[in-house]
């Protein structure tokens, strides 16, 4: 079931609230208002019930929401109702810093691979995934992992999307700063952190004096 | 001049405006219509003059913008018109990543300073960045330093920001995946890489027969 109504900007809240209402519930609540929620999220309440409407509204009027059931029902839209298996091509810096961040299981997500041209790191195993040659990338598909993370330099980028692309991947999170050709068959999310720098200063207050 | 009508989606979009601009630049082009800018971005014409309405408009109507123009424009909007000095605190992997970044130099970010706890770190130079002790965080004032990158494990994130605070800096862009508390003259963006992830299956296309 796809909810092509729900804008964009709506769908990139929705893992926030998860991960608000996730601690929630590591922190004894079993339900709470969205009134609550904002406050703990830091959001206006307004935003989350208009998010929540494009989805039919989850909540009961005066009771709000149970966390757990909403959970579920986010999860559902999010399609992180199943264990997305990923892969990590380019064990670099970067590439570390993915096998070690600590905050994908909130989201189902489990980086079950990891692929890099050096044949000094092929054969390494950091952070229980053993680090395998790029010339294994094809066999994705019979392993059942359709998410690649890309963290290699920008100019490897593409040749890594176009192999990527024929190993059956369906989605890429591209961490290489440039732009990249896909097929209309793939979603490829980049995230370059030099554009959330880029937009710090607008918000920063005035330097006292200034 | 502080713009506060403009949605914080439009400055999210501004930057990546910059970037595209910056690139037909590059390849010679020196004006270009809202068609020609949202073609080559991957967005909706009628978005980008939308954006740019909460400015005064940019363009002139069947001449398109000057690029070298708008780029000042959209610089002096999101305050990037003077070079930003910015702090790294924690240089591990995603720190190490993080000053070998080559995307911020479009938006006149500069990592002047790299900062550690680990002893068998400090003193080390690291693409062209001495590492220092957090000892030395209270200079930062002195040296013009405003912005700081969070690199560290969640567990000395709120330490690091309270002496940040102290330090006077008044943006951060963190990368610990938690919340931290900050006071109202600082303006702190978190990047966790899980919320990105989190809503890429939403967009991924269905597999063949499924």
């Amino acid at each position: 079931m796809r909810y092509h109504k729900a804008p964009d900007e709506t769908i990139r809240r929705l893992p926030s609230y998860l991960r608000g209402l996730a601690l929630l519930l590591d922190q004894g609540y079993k339900s709470i208002s969205s009134q609550g929620l904002a406050d703990f999220i830091g959001i206006n309440p307004w935003q989350i019930r208009k998010d929540f409407s494009y989805f039919g509204g989850f909540g009961t009027r005066g009771v709000g929401y149970d966390i757990e059931k909403l959970v579920k029902q986010i999860k559902k839209i999010l399609r992180l109702d199943v264990v997305h298996k990923a892969a990590l091509v380019g064990v670099g810096n970067l590439g570390l810093a993915v096998l070690a961040y600590p905050g994908f299981g909130v989201y189902g997500f489990e980086v079950a691979a990891a692929f890099d041209v050096s044949p000094q790191k092929v054969g390494r195993k950091v952070h229980n995934v053993a680090i395998e040659g790029v010339s294994e990338l094809g066999t994705l598909r019979k392993r059942g992992i359709d998410i690649a993370i890309i963290a290699v330099p920008r100019e490897a980028a593409q040749q890594t999307v176009d192999e990527l692309v024929k190993a059956g991947v369906r989605g890429i999170l591209n961490f290489s700063p440039c732009y990249i050709t896909v097929p209309k068959k793939l979603k490829v999310i980049t995230i370059d952190i030099a554009m959330d720098f880029a937009r710090l200063p607008y918000y920063m207050p005035r330097q006292a004096g200034a």
